[in-house]
């Protein structure tokens, strides 16, 4: 048996999404040879997480004041804003550097099987986003995937009756893909070709 | 761009071993959402580690206590040792559970390419130890691989003058493995087939 200490920590990395037992034993007998100050940062990153990250109570961005960065810049299109799954898809729009609006974090995707319902999603706030700014267009940027178009059908459907411009993102981006993994090209392209929703 | 703390941690995570950007950015915004306690108990076991976990002076094993529980156990065969590379090689034969003699670990394996020579293994303590005690038998438990078999050569030709046993593991573990990976019963059998190496 290791040590106990080892084997705390083995666990702690286990429960992380996508790390196995044998990777959590790998990383552990990496720490325990790494030099402290590596093993000391690691720790201190983590413990200083929940502290030093907020979320934007306009748009749920991460970020590190509220409003966001994004939400606070006066240069950004107030009248734009682009409905997304998670914080990672946002990031993957603002590197693909062609979008001047601003956003609004869902907070994941509708996915029965995983018990993800509408009343998970912040739909609601962007509701009332529409409905106390003078938003001219919410462009739905959610992925291309089952989940992201059930998404996307149910965003357009409550945004039916506000009066607002509703698009999707055009179909530059592959169907099944994901939008943290694609090139700022395509995102691009599919900003440019994003098409209105027919109700 | 992420804010700051998130960023931190994904240049630490990016720092473990097999750990990419995308994963480090999966693994950050999972702790992110992850509940606090969660994270907190993962700094905590990362931070308290190297407090925790001792190596034992006489045969190099992670260790709550020095000698470790092997090394003070009366119960293991003083006369019989076995050498591995690494802790995590010992662990593996170790949960074969067919093994009842002692242990040293090395701390690696001659790597030319990754600068280990025979100066970053525990060499000159295993001579110390077999000069010292009735030792009968070093049984090479090194890993089939390239390097593994060099070390076990540089082994075998270190204790050529010491008049003690020096055996090989048996041919049951498959070429170019890794002792980390088997499962115990090739172990067991590979330990049963071990064999005296000649001068």
């Amino acid at each position: 048996m290791y040590p106990r200490g080892l084997q705390t920590l083995m666990a702690a990395l286990g429960r992380l999404p996508g790390i196995g037992p044998k990777t959590a034993e790998r990383l552990a007998l990496y720490l325990v040879r790494a030099p402290a100050e590596e093993a000391r940062a690691l720790a201190r990153a983590i413990a200083r997480l929940k502290e030093e990250v907020a979320t934007c109570s306009r748009c749920f961005n991460l970020a590190e004041s509220d409003p966001c960065s994004i939400c606070a810049d006066p240069g950004r299109d107030p009248g734009l804003i682009a409905v997304v799954e998670t914080p990672a898809d946002l990031m993957a729009l603002e590197a693909a550097q062609s979008y001047r609006g601003r956003y609004h974090v869902l907070a994941g995707a509708l996915s029965p099987l995983d018990g993800v319902g509408p009343q998970h999603l912040r739909l609601g706030e962007l509701l009332a986003r529409v409905k106390a700014q003078p938003v001219r267009e919410v462009i739905i940027a959610t992925n291309p995937t089952v989940e992201g178009e059930a998404t996307a059908d149910l965003v357009a459907r409550a945004l039916a009756n506000t009066g607002v411009l509703v698009t999707r993102l055009g179909y530059g981006v592959p169907v099944g893909g994901d939008l943290k993994y694609m090139d700022g090209l395509t995102l691009s392209r599919s900003l440019a070709s994003r098409r209105k929703i027919e109700d």
